[in-house]
């Protein structure tokens, strides 16, 4: 098994607790919370297929379905351990970004497209799902609160093309990558980073 | 013309009331109630098509077109008598999901996908269209709401591939199964039926 | 290059800077501005392509990406300028819809697609990229405001087919159907006119 397929399988795992945990605290019933892990897990990743062009990889491959129906039963068993907090949402929606872009800037090499779609498209699977996520739960999406979210799967993306350049190897490229993503919000949120803002003191006193 | 076509297109008629009955509720105004009954009747086949990577029914047989704007028609001048009233929306919404369960269903096995792929395809055909219906509508998402819907539609669809396993001619199994959704989520409205809780009094008591 | 590329690049441009002052009025912060102008630009083409089943005009030609780019960075320098008001958003909309209804007809035609779909692919693809501009932000679609907006592209379609029956050259075809369009939407705002209710006086009393 490459190690790319083993990234994706870890994603869905972090991001379909990171959707029972969401739909938990938004006291869903059973069928809402697999449906919530469901898109939380996949959302992304059938984004990226469907404008790829590409068979929809949870559709070919009934591993990501049984990995998100175990990862549903037993966060909803285990939920009191899993800390039922902020705190553990947190860290797997940020373990499950990192893995995303990755294999989704992957993905889009193997389709033959240039390094901005390639990064456009890791950053897509890794939000979307966490956007519809969101969404479904009338929370206001993660991506859109102030500390910087997909700016990481950007820097994380440019960070994997140009080591590419390098003769470092291809599994290390996709581990500093991957973390790097995983790092850079990490620290955004810990040290509350935003991105500089672009408006004078007039334009944000107007509103 | 083959049953499934039959019911593809029953199931567009009903799904296209449900449309104009929501629109018209919210008065919306005649392109409005248009793009309601559009959206309401193919939107879950577009879904399904897009992730089988089909060619998109509506767009190829302009019957599912004419069948929508004759309905649309048809419903917004004999409102008074359709009963203009929430039973109404709800008879038209139940026909749609049985019938459109089964279609996707039989599309999935027809695009040579495994059971667990063919229900989820079914269970999207015949919940995503309303879904967009109430989002656009500004409308809670009836799925979303207390008693059993997509349930019925994945009962139904496991029904199917239980009996195919048996003698019974394919015919008799889609109206088996489409009768079984159809039954299900009627006697879950009636006795008001909810998938059994998983919270603790504790936690419900915290929320 | 083709009158048709030429027209879909310059509504790439006027919605990319429709998105972008959606996006400063509500104060989004540079990353945010940049993913609006993104899905305004692209959002109603995307859907086209991914519905016609080819591949996605922006991900196989990087222009689009970088006239995005390059017209978010021109806006956001130079806001004060575009007159940051109402008006300025009203007319790089129009401008957009009226562009993109003809690109969405002449794919749909290059797809080998009837007119009555060509023109939902040209009405969806100048409509869609706005509604979700809107929706992101968190605004009610203009779409579904009081004045015409749809019915404008679908009239723009509908005499696109009609002049193609004369011996009109293609070029004039596609330089008259755009005007009308961008007209009517104009004289529909500017005199307020709004399609003719369907309601009577004592349902609309109801309400």
């Amino acid at each position: 098994m490459s190690l790319i397929l083993v990234l994706d399988i870890i994603g869905t795992l972090a991001f379909a607790i990171s959707g029972v945990l969401t739909a938990l605290h938004k006291r869903l019933d059973a069928f809402g919370i697999l449906i919530i892990a469901f898109v939380a897990a996949v959302g992304g990743g059938t984004l990226r297929d469907v404008l790829i062009g590409a068979p929809i990889a949870w559709m070919v491959d009934l591993t990501y379905v049984y990995v998100i129906f175990g990862a549903t039963v037993f966060s909803v068993i285990f939920r009191k351990r899993l800390g039922y907090v902020r705190r553990s949402l947190f860290l797997f929606d940020t373990i499950g970004i990192a893995l995303y872009t990755i294999v989704g800037v992957e993905k889009g090499i193997a389709a033959g497209f240039s390094p901005i779609i390639c990064i456009s498209l890791g950053t897509m699977t890794a939000c979307f799902g966490g956007v519809l996520r969101d969404i479904l739960c009338n929370e206001i999406p993660i991506i859109f609160r102030k500390e910087i979210y997909a700016t990481a799967c950007i820097i994380g993306g440019v960070v994997y093309f140009i080591l590419l350049k390098t003769v470092i190897p291809l599994d290390f490229i996709v581990i500093i990558s991957g973390s790097i993503v995983f790092i850079v919000r990490l620290l955004a949120v810990y040290f509350r980073l935003s991105l500089p803002s672009i408006y004078t003191k007039e334009e944000l006193e107007q509103q």
